[in-house]
């Protein structure tokens, strides 16, 4: 019935537009920022003037960058409505569960069509405190104000634990904040572009886009991680339990790429981070777990170019900065709001709904109800 | 820098894949559920049989499908965690708005992927049962319990007025959850399908798609054409207001679709079920409006084969129905929730991470930021 073209299940050679945001070099190992190779940026360069160069296309004038600092303090005061949704969450709920519902909750009618910059900066600046809200009420702690005095990173680890950082763990999460605040046509990023397609607010899309960020195939498995690196416990029995557990054709989390057919730029400078920052045992395990885990995948697929990617360094630095495992994929969510909110300002200044077609392969039309229709 | 081939900004003519569900044919104005065309089953068939169609591929044994019935009932019943939030929710807050967040309330971890048919019945139960609730409460009414006694259809009537609802009433409603039920690869649908391709949960997915059925390109205009009809008051103003309207270059809701390009079969089947149940005085005004409409945009646009869509029936049905402008989206989703359920199920059955690629037309790689990174 349908005339169907050939048929791209996952859209992977499929363009769906132009883009100034990032580039993904699948073959090379690169991303880069609006020209910026990002292993030049991190961890030095505060996650403020990242968001700035994502949104404006252009490094600000100072680090960091001074309009961004303004316009996340101007935006981070959050609605008591949108409070008292938050308060209401189980307790017992994952962080991630409660952060969809967070996003949808910040979605009060008040972010019309097109999305803004101003609608971007509430979209970051609220995306962790509200999460810091809701882990500390879990906890039964109470909420805390953010500190104007602390950049991003750090004011993201003093919401959540009353406690000001030490350098070293705002370093390490600056850089991975940085890291992960952009990726090309990722699909959480694709599902929040064609949300906004059909004309929806911000909120709606970035709720979509943190939906989809869940699943494990895209950002939900960096918490399988650490429990993998639990479970094998010393680097001694590594090849061991790899071994058993590709026998049982399992899956070894930390590994291979839909784009990445070389090094995942991100995994390696998470990798120098991982260095600064993780104690030398947790370290030492991390990386025999990759040698051997890269050694036995290789061999099972020859042709399959595995790589390490981004989810396993990103474990070990989460798990370093002090993050419990069920924050670390939420903790992702906060990096991608940035590039979340520069592709959706992309997306609406030249719109157009996506919409494919599907080959319809069912019965033939005809039928006719069993019973008569009154 | 990427070897970009030719670009479908819309993927208007990319197949993203096969389906079993429905057909949308655009240019002989039909729509196929499993072989069915759905002109033949409204508004007789009960939309419990519907969902049976649409999740299992044939009719039921009977009308309403026991199986669908049954199951919806054993679904209704919501946490009282769910509960809870949603009477947290703010009582002025679009029911719109509030339904994207209960939605994602619903995912408290308990939807593990693959999607099931329980959990679609889950899905498809609690969406109307929770939206009652969340409209009653904001009209300072406490909530009904569901009736096992009425369909789908006249419980959700009842749900929200606490009256048993007039046959004529009911038949109507069930005509348009019928008709809405599915339509192929639309935006929300296919919104699902992206953010299930990542393994994520039913709930983030159906998220997701309201969150993308939500804006005025998808569904989230029907009730501008009530407005449109309200501002017009009688027939004989029509053709000066339309014409006012379009020479300040603003839209006429309710005409113009992406796939047909003729007569819309939900909007013939509609426009009948309109006759059935609306004032002959609103009816009257509905098509006069809608010939001068038509007549005037295919006078400003010759080539452009507009013809009155679903909406513009489906706003004078939901009128006539008992239902207030903002709930009719909320309503196009309470429908939509079976196709959803029916898209996950297929999407699950045969999974990839839709994930297209985007060219990168920014800065060429190779900038330095302008101060030392450290």
């Amino acid at each position: 019935m349908a005339s169907a073209p050939r048929i791209s299940k996952g859209l992977d050679d499929v363009v769906v537009g132009e883009t100034r945001i990032s580039w993904v070099g699948g073959e090379t190992g690169e991303l880069v920022y609006r020209g910026f190779d990002v292993r030049t940026l991190v961890p030095g360069v505060p996650y403020e003037s990242i968001v700035h160069l994502l949104l404006n296309g252009d490094p600000p004038a100072a680090d960091p960058s001074p309009e961004v600092v303004a316009g996340l303090r101007g935006a981070r005061e959050v609605p008591e409505s949108v409070d008292r949704i938050v308060d209401s969450l189980p307790t017992g709920l994952p962080p991630l569960e409660a952060l969809r519902t967070i996003l949808s909750a910040l979605g009060d009618g008040s972010y019309p069509y097109p999305p803004t910059r101003e609608q971007g900066f509430r979209l970051i600046a609220r995306t962790p405190t509200l999460l810091a809200r809701f882990v500390r009420r879990a906890a039964g702690a109470p909420p805390l104000a953010p500190r104007d005095d602390l950049g991003h990173a750090a004011n993201y680890l003093w919401m959540l634990t009353g406690e000001v950082p030490e350098p070293a763990r705002v370093r390490a999460l600056q850089g991975y904040l940085d890291l992960l605040a952009d990726h090309g046509m990722n699909a959480s990023t694709f599902a929040l572009r064609v949300a906004l397609s059909t004309q929806t607010d911000l909120m709606s899309a970035a709720t979509a886009a943190l939906g989809t960020l869940k699943g494990p195939v895209h950002g939900g498995a960096p918490s399988r991680v650490s429990e993998m690196l639990d479970a094998i416990g010393t680097a001694d029995r590594a090849s061991a339990w790899i071994d058993a557990r590709l026998a049982r054709k399992e899956v070894l989390f930390g590994f291979g790429h839909r784009v990445y057919k070389t090094d995942d730029p991100r995994a390696l400078a998470l990798h120098e981070i991982a260095r600064a920052v993780a104690t030398p045992e947790r370290l030492a395990l991390a990386e025999e777990v990759e040698r051997v885990a890269l050694a036995a995948l290789r061999r099972a697929k020859p042709n399959a170019r595995l790589y390490t990617n981004v989810e396993y360094y990103s474990a070990v630095v989460l798990e370093a900065v002090g993050l419990p495992p069920g924050l670390f994929t939420p903790t992702f969510a906060v990096a991608r709001t940035a590039g979340w909110a520069a592709h959706a300002l992309e997306q609406a200044s030249d719109n157009r709904l996506i919409r494919p077609e599907i080959a319809y392969v069912g019965p033939p039309k005809g039928r006719r109800w069993p019973r008569p229709v009154d």
